[in-house]
């Protein structure tokens, strides 16, 4: 399939420029203390799919932006999207004890050192995306905006509050409404938020606004009922953490509400309104359309 | 004594103005999730001195700037000041069951509520400021680089170094130089930072900027030498705390380094040298000379 080929050259190569920044980045600072950086790189580099980095990339480049702009934005949101992994697996929290495959960041670094990890990287996002809106003074007001898009979709009205709803919600019959509270804020945010940023920094017209924004907001709840489904039918191997643990503990998810089959149609057809979205755009839609073909083909 | 009464009453003005401007800040956002707004104003009002806040109010109006343009970064100074005291008390960091005279914030709300409240004080911290500098589009410089110093002071060449270097050096015999770098780091960083921030904000002579990062830099330091000496020789109600933990724990600190009596004299030292910097500036430095004569005073 011609198509996917070339999405997939596409795909990875915005991952090596994303890694590149992120390791250039990190190897340009002292290393002292040592520990924590080498904390910071082990879950930095674990083999994530980079899809929120690749989001703002694409978007941006579509909206005529150039990717040394927005690479410090795309590289700051893998580490915020990687300090929530981080303290999200932590035994007070979800208590896991692998990701992607390799043993957990506090089952390696010790809890206290997992903490300081995470706070470590949610503020050197901000410190980086600082740093590079120092380069555009032409586009200050630009990057301060998509700056504070991304605080938002990290904060207690986006990632932060989906957080505390699902750690409240654990063990607890929750309706459908609560449980996509959880899904649109816990996930959703911060997939939307590359959308906004590069909104943000190119101000294109409104119907083009509305129209990433639309897909973005598909796209990431989308990407969470996939997450569920592969929690129960997932390979342990090919997902890099246990399955059925959502089961085990008792957490809300859109398989436990819906079942498996109603599930993978509510997926599908977000996916495919995702693409419907893409469509409208013509050829400078086709690569995001096709990271929704992606998504719903996803085995980890 | 006169000048302490008049000192003391601007002290409570700014700190009145910190608190109802977070006050009216947290008021302001939808109270959702509920327990994460109670948990962060848990440990958010429990009585801290404001004092990083208080240094950037004076220090910018010291330099001509007004309180509405900093009050937003003063509360955010203070947001990230207790989301790291939030932190620190978790079990596996410090492990503390008091601050201030109350229960730490995980002994009320549990350790993953307070990961959480901590992330989100912090990621709050910078949406605050973020807010805040698009309103002043004449100084959208200014505000990115005050930012990015606060970013910077709370990062890991900042705080978080230090509280690296603190948590591995526990039960450990470290040197001065490790010891320097703890108290330098782990608190110094964040009360040299409102003074950075206020530079970054109203562009001083070389002179002036220079005079209040010395002065920052010896009354971090006497601060933290003195949290030292009154982990021993305070008492348990005044501070809120219980004292000799970090003897219990081991810690690094001044008076197990160099004793009571030296530990004295290396705070006033500082504190007195803060104070002739101030004074080189007249009646504008009158405020933030007290200060120093007032951390030397403190007994909690």
């Amino acid at each position: 399939m011609k198509t996917m080929e070339k999405f997939n050259a596409q795909y990875h190569k915005f991952v090596a420029e994303v890694d590149s920044f992120l390791h250039n980045h990190l190897k340009g600072m002292k290393r002292y203390p040592k520990t924590i950086f080498d904390s910071i790189e082990y879950s930095l580099f674990a083999g994530g799919k980079r899809l929120r980095p690749v989001l703002l990339l694409a978007s941006h480049i579509l909206l005529g932006g150039n990717t040394e702009e927005s690479l410090p934005l795309a590289g700051a949101l893998e580490m915020i999207h990687t300090y929530s992994l981080i303290h999200d697996d932590l035994p007070s929290m979800d208590n896991d004890d692998f990701r992607r495959g390799k043993p957990t960041n506090h089952k390696v670094f010790g809890q206290g050192m997992a903490i300081l990890t995470g706070d470590a990287l949610l503020n050197l996002a901000y410190e980086t995306m600082l740093d590079n809106a120092l380069v555009y003074p032409e586009k200050f007001e630009g990057h301060i905006k998509a700056i504070n898009t991304i605080a938002r979709a990290a904060g207690i009205r986006g990632m932060i509050g989906g957080q505390v709803v699902d750690l409240e919600s654990e063990g607890k019959e929750i309706g459908q409404s609560t449980l996509e509270f959880i899904h649109d804020h816990k996930t959703g945010s911060l997939m939307l938020a590359p959308l906004e940023a590069s909104i943000a920094l190119e101000n294109p017209p409104a119907e083009v606004s509305n129209t990433l924004v639309e897909y973005g907001q598909s796209l990431g709840l989308a990407f969470q009922v996939i997450d569920d489904i592969l929690d129960v039918v997932g390979e342990d191997k090919t997902l890099g953490k246990k399955t059925g643990s959502d089961k085990d503990k008792n957490k809300a998810t859109y398989v436990a509400e819906y079942g498996l089959d109603k599930s993978w149609n509510i997926a599908k057809n977000l996916c495919n309104y995702s693409m419907e979205q893409m469509a409208t755009l013509g050829a400078k839609g086709e690569f995001l359309k096709n990271l929704a073909r992606f998504i719903i083909k996803r085995d980890n």
